[in-house]
């Protein structure tokens, strides 16, 4: 039977640790890489609500992008959601697992999955950081071109493809045809993709200045959300997870969703 | 003949520079102490087009919420923005004086003028981090109350108050009755609302986990943007300039609006 | 019935927060406030044997001098002994709390205790930090007075006195009278200690140079092992716990040893 | 007709940024790399007074040696002579470049020419830092071999040769034959040039203890001015940048002198 | 005849200078590299009692492991030990080598010596840091096989090679058969050492957690002495500085010994 | 008889420890507090020349302005002149006391004997740092009256009072009436004296950048020299030595003088 360890091995594969930012803290988190799995639940946050689903669904493994514990702990109470977070998995015998920065990175990670749900063409990692065991590259951004379209025609099809309520945004005065993308909060290397050529950018978390670092550069600049940029890997990586431990079930979280709405 | 040093110390009486904080730069940034001034043009940045629009005007001296020179400059050339916006200002002969979180904490400042605009009663420090020298409390947000409604109701209000075309917003899961609010970018204060009693919370420049963090807090906390809960301090700044210095020609910037947009 | 939060506030009055070192772990690090108590296992470390023992014995809170997570933790899982400890706990519903330098510099803490334990007469804090609410004097060290005698029979009477298999020292030429003792690593006090006029130092941990710089100094330097000279505070913290909570268990753990052995 | 980022590239051929130090601002420090250039003033320093001059010749360009802003900007204002000096180029229209420690180091930079004007022989790189695009070691400081003489003869011999109204120096105990110089304040690398065997080290802005530790190591130290030691590159890259651009007017300031007097 | 520069190439050409830590100071540290050097008095430490020694022995030099001064001195007076200890040398015209980590890493050196001292088999260094100029690799540990024994042999074999009055140890639960060795103070690579597979770590100054974290890693820890694990390389050292130097006399400390004792 | 630590408390009344600059090195810095005194050398520095010519006396005891020791010691050998200087005491048994800062701030230290030197007037402590046990201000700088007159014949004057053999300066475009006075490297506190409405500064060490800003500032600035700037104070600290030990035989150094020449 599969056990925790397996599981890491494979999404270590899928995204390996040396493609994490130093700053970051991915893998095993929370358990037992001993442990056997026959039910994993998937799902971009380790927040209590979602700690709680994977306990009422029998999970001995909640597999998520970002992690459980990020600062380091200093105590392990419910006083604090992560504490409440870690009380709820350790008590129902769950282990946790995650892939964060690596799996933003990797080949086929956070911002692959993001650009081919943009339908973008000839998707190419944007400056990358290394070459990876198959020769790939791999790197945060990626980049690809787009039907030639106007900015409107270009949000009306971000907001398809993602399924946001609403998108925050600011015309760089052109037109869209090479888009660049970062899930999450990528604007920082705003300066970067505008150098690169690209005329559009989507991440998320865009800060005031910075919507006008882009008016100022000519690049449209989309926040389409940290939730939606980078939610689409989740189903991606439960049905990697579901094809190689087929033994396993594998569920995506029903309960985990955008908390933030517009108005 | 009225010149910039008397505005400067007009404007560090209503914003002592003491109330600053210790990363900012405010006061007289570009040009003479010593320049008369005809003609004030005042808007919430310094951005080039501002610099231009004031150049078009005939100002002498322009005024602004943001400081024209926030990083410490290396060189004042057109490669970048506020190269472009110092080389404008000082070409056309204008000199510019800002206060920022100066004014955000000062009594009758950014943070007074926004809980103003948004109707709350008794308005008061919260926290706050001194007295002036008129025995006022001073300090960066300010708490009062709204009749009690829906979130939805207060949503509404806040859009018509502060002209937003769009909202960001997390529920707490609670009516609307005692509101903080702290214009820019200070949701880092959350956890100080919400252990303040307020249900409530308007502020910008909000992070994913920030609207994470204030629905495990049970707090409403709305994003109502950066340009909407500062600019309003801009009129006031202007009306209280005119009324000090009557043979001043002071208008309000009429080109500077948010760059950003909702789809 | 008694909770974990009735524990604590009756802990941190024997021993408040505000005398801990800055870099110090304590308090309640694993549980919840909330939790009723029925049973206390109290020990000198919660190591994972100790965990164990307060499983078996059905314990909801274990109490310790040292913290459960001292280098904030990055992961709870089973490839160490942290995670092996927290895991226990977690998964068998027991809380803990801890008090460690706030206890070692309380009144009545670990080194009242220790030199209680010594039988010196005329006890008092060497170079107190502060002063506590009942007026009494706290801090780090002890020191008080010992008949006159040779370290030859003040090395029997420690050791008759802690119960420790062996001693470490060095002689520093004098008699024993007046004797400071600090539990755990203490020996970078022992300039202070010689400053103020002790001619015997009792501590633990004691370094190769530190027994030089005591000959130097002329001050007999006894290391009597970290658990016995601080272990002695269990007993009397059990007997103040059970005594505050008269229906609660409080139990001494039974398997909790030095794992040093001498040859 | 040239532009001034025509200038910039020239000037970066000769000194390329690479070799300047980590901590140093070099480059176009003032206006636009846009703008043509009819005529430029090459001096020493951009102080006010010279930016002044450059506003009566009716420069486009001045191109110094020491940088207009070296302490990144705070403001840009009449309160200082850096914000006085920026105030005058940009009201008039001028563009400003500087190489610093670029130019100290590049082969035929400050320091080669310091050798030259002293008419030693075999100049060479004392330590070179690396090699430049055409195979020429570059570094920053220069030893060649004079004819062997007294040091009071070698004074006035550099007397003559830079100009100086007075030297200071220390005798080493030496006659000359081998020296090292560096141009401004190089005292610092004063054991590097008595290791180098040198004899005699000219250099500036000596202090009281450099001038005993010269004593020490037997090094005939002589303090031949900051002005001095680094002025005569200006009238070499003048005629540089005239025989580059034969259609611009270029011009050694007329005012530029030492401030600094004997008595 | 033989001066101090000659005795400490010599040293030096055993212990390289690269192979020590950064913050360790080694080599000549007092007195005068020409002098000439008749007797060599040898010790593991240049406390003031040696140096008298060494005086009264009418030492020229003084070859020690320890360094006379570690903390760089800012008084050289008789307020403390170091300050006797430097001018009892200079008094007597002692000159002062040591070499310490270089000595410990050094292929023959303190931990080659140790290793033999216990008489283990087949001697590595335990994770190289690299290799010597004779091809030899060089590094902190060593590790090497001992005749399959309980722990309890093992504890009176080291106790009757090292001469120890006493040893400190924690049973790992093991027999010994692979034991790595580290003269002074190196627990801290207590799991390094379980990593490479030994079941036995001989070293010193070992604290009361480090005894825990061996009996957790499953590893025989035994604090041997920081004394004892490090003083068999005195005689070595002085064997072979006596071949060298054939007329000169050399002779090892009759008065050092470890202060610390056991009761 | 007079012992070093009899010295030791008369020249730390004279100018207290708590005086001196957090970085400075000051007090008995070499041999032996207990040492009887006969013989004392006062001079500026403890050069390795002035330590012979103490040797050569058959001092007890050097008095001295700069520290033996600045930067702490890493060795004591003659290999420096630092080691050399130390050797030369100690083989001697000389021991060294020296008051650097505290004796340039204290009251009728190194800046009050330099402007009664310069027959300043109402000398006064510029911006006290404090005030002493006496109730006298105390502080680096101080300020005092001259009769008015030309820069020209103030430099006479400076240069007979202080016995230089030449100054190096500049004009900052005022008579002479109100004169700062800083020995050694003062020239960091420009600003300050200039804000102080003195017209001129004397001090030493002056580097390029500091003669432009004081020419700026519109202050003559004086480069007096550092040895002619702060020996003065030798004389007078000789006779207090002399007055309070009268049994004690006191000598100036004949030998030391400034090591820098004109030309």
């Amino acid at each position: 039977m599969a056990t925790v360890n397996d599981v890491l091995q494979f999404i270590e594969a899928l995204a390996p640790k040396s493609m994490k930012e130093s700053w970051d803290n991915v893998g095993l988190l929370c358990g037992s890489a001993k442990q056997e799995v026959t039910k994993i639940l998937v799902a971009l946050d380790p927040f209590e609500s979602v700690c709680k689903e994977a306990a009422e669904y029998g999970a001995d493994l909640l597999v998520t992008h970002h992690p459980v514990i990020f600062q380091p702990a200093k105590s392990i109470t419910d006083d604090d959601g992560v504490g409440r977070a870690l009380l709820q998995l350790i008590r129902h015998g769950i282990s946790a697992i995650n892939a964060h920065t690596n799996l933003d990175c990797a080949p086929g990670g956070v911002n692959d999955v993001l650009a081919q749900k943009l339908a973008l063409d000839d998707i190419q990692v944007l400056h990358p950081s290394g070459v990876d065991e198959n020769g790939q590259p791999w790197g945060l951004l990626r980049c690809g071109n787009a039907p030639t379209q106007s900015l409107e025609q270009f949000l009306g099809h971000v907001k398809d493809a993602l399924g946001n309520e609403g998108l925050r945004y600011v015309a760089g005065g052109k037109d869209v045809r090479r888009v660049a993308v970062g899930g999450g909060s990528c604007a920082g290397a705003l300066r970067e993709v505008a150098d690169a050529g690209c005329d559009t950018f989507v991440t998320a978390d865009v800060k005031y200045n910075q919507f006008w670092d882009a008016k100022e550069l000519g690049v449209n600049l989309i926040d389409a959300g940290h939730f939606h940029t980078e939610n689409p890997v989740v189903a991606v990586l439960a049905a990697k997870l579901q094809a190689a431990f087929p033994d396993v079930e594998v569920k995506i979280s029903e309960i985990h969703a955008d908390c933030m709405k517009f108005y």
